[in-house]
């Protein structure tokens, strides 16, 4: 099916758009009362998120009610290890937990490739919902972690600043922590191509961990999978967001993916200096959302002076923080619309 | 008293060492076993904090137990917002917490100046002591939080991943921030004083929040009132650790400071560029201290050959964790003695 609004496909292919494409990562969330209402009829985020119909109803939502020029499915990177045989729980309060985690070598030989048709059936099913419910609107934006992202929960078991136990296996157990890189690389392009096969226009690398690493070893333990997956999949655009890798975006410059995702640490005419061949996507602050609408448009405005209006994806540098006003989503987005526009 | 053993003052100083002095942030802490019999034998970490004879007991067992170039007075960055009335407890599992926290301009103008001699004169006491134990052993680093990391704390009231409330007043209310950052200067540039007129050798500001804002707020809000403290010190050499900050290196190369501070995601070499007139301090991984002995000598090792032997002082990128085992650290240690020696 055509798209009508196929502006961040061509943006993210290096083409001419005659405006600046808009989509805010965690956009169909907890911002929106429409989402909440959903949320408030399950029993917690694994139901919504494993639940094709309301995966889709929810990533639905900001195309309808933000104006946003991409859908981004309504679902988890941590779907991954649970399909390879790690289950989780999402505890409101704290956020993920493995109740079983990688300990040994032996824990990640019983470990399978997720099957995505078998394992992440209901993520398929989700995606080919939305792409019949969109009828070609805007593009729907596939993702998954990145594999050294989804070996820090497989071995910490939970979120952790430091993510010191993950680490320490990377300088104890180096055997350990490729043999199960390894077999998350193998799940994740799996899972990926499937999800461009079911419909995905374009598919993001999120590797929210980054910033733990130092550059030596995530040219180690990150990159070299995150290449691995930007080669296998030749189908649909790809975008890395790496948070916190700002170290490492000249070597990204070299990947095989079309779009690299920035932080707000990273400065924007530097990074388009170390990343000449990618279309960029970024940066604002989350934090900026908080600011009266006047600011955020000053903001929103520099920030698209800065990047350019080609080869750039307007996003935030995260997630939108759980508790900005939708208004003041929609003030983001209207500026980015308008200003680069004219 | 002149200092048997001056490695660090002359390496903060820019002056010839014959060997690279070392020392670890935290290491009066948790990772000596001496440390945790004393801290057994009080109510909690404040206490100990706040008791001269006993903070001074602990700063010194790094100096006899492990063998480093420096002792750091056994403190907290957190006693500068109490004396100016903000007081706060520190819990066992959730780390420093703040009853009352700062929420508007009002609040700000009810918080005091502090006065080091009378509200942190328990501070200025275990310095004299340590320095009468150290009777010119090594130096005695003093040191306190920069503004912008103790306006997080007293904005926020707690730790936070993202400090999306303490951000939030930067965007929605800069005129309190302003205000309340030039208070926490006032009261840091006293404090930093009189631990220097006590005997403080070299003094450390920890920016340890730096990494969350954007290049543009943090030369807004955090690099100016560093600067304000480092024009106003010119006892002794100043350190500063901007942890995450990658992005202002270049600026903090022009601060009146003699150190700057690495973390692990700055690249070694790139530093030395960016930062050509300064001694620098780190930066190695503290998750390195998890390793084998033979990796730790060997990741020491490239650590010492990428920085070279002068303007340098030897460090972990951070404080070492508490788990890490002594007898690591004192591999870590050796290491950098015979290394730089050769």
């Amino acid at each position: 099916m055509n798209l009508k609004n196929d502006l961040l496909v061509r943006a993210a292919r290096g083409e001419h758009t005659e405006r600046v494409p808009v989509w805010l990562m965690r956009q169909a969330g907890r911002i929106l009362p429409e989402y909440r209402a959903v949320r408030a009829r399950v029993s917690g985020f694994i139901e919504l998120a494993t639940t094709p119909e309301l995966a889709a109803e929810v990533t639905l939502q900001p195309v309808d009610l933000l104006g946003v020029d991409a859908a981004i499915i309504f679902s988890d990177i941590l779907v991954v290890p649970e399909a390879m045989g790690l289950p989780y729980e999402m505890l409101e309060s704290r956020g993920p937990v493995f109740p079983r985690t990688i300990r040994s070598l032996a824990d990640v030989q019983a470990l399978n490739v997720a099957d995505a048709e078998s394992d992440l059936g209901y993520v398929l099913e989700a995606i080919r919902l939305v792409k019949k419910s969109l009828a070609g609107r805007v593009p729907l934006i596939g993702f998954a972690g990145a594999p050294f992202t989804i070996l820090c929960y497989m071995i910490e078991g939970k979120g952790s600043k430091t993510f010191s136990v993950a680490k320490k296996a990377l300088y104890t157990d180096p055997e350990l922590a490729h043999a199960l890189l390894q077999k998350i690389t193998d799940s994740t392009i799996g899972y990926l191509k499937a999800q461009a096969a079911n419909g995905a226009d374009v598919l993001q690398i999120f590797d929210s961990w980054a910033g733990i690493l130092s550059p030596d070893q995530y040219r180690t333990f990150s990159l070299p999978y995150i290449a691995q997956i930007c080669d296998a999949i030749p189908e649909v655009p790809v975008t890395v967001f790496a948070k916190g890798a700002f170290f490492a975006r000249h070597e990204m410059n070299t990947l095989n993916c079309s779009v690299v995702g920035l932080d707000w640490n990273m400065d924007i005419a530097e990074s388009r200096q170390l990343l000449p061949d990618k279309t960029l996507q970024g940066n604002l602050d989350p934090c900026v959302l908080y600011a009266p609408f006047g600011e955020i448009r000053r903001q929103t405005r520099r920030m698209l002076e800065q990047f350019g209006s080609q080869r750039y994806i307007a996003n935030l540098g995260h997630g939108v923080y759980p508790d900005t006003d939708p208004d003041k989503v929609r003030c983001f987005i209207d500026t980015v619309k308008e200003y680069s526009l004219v």
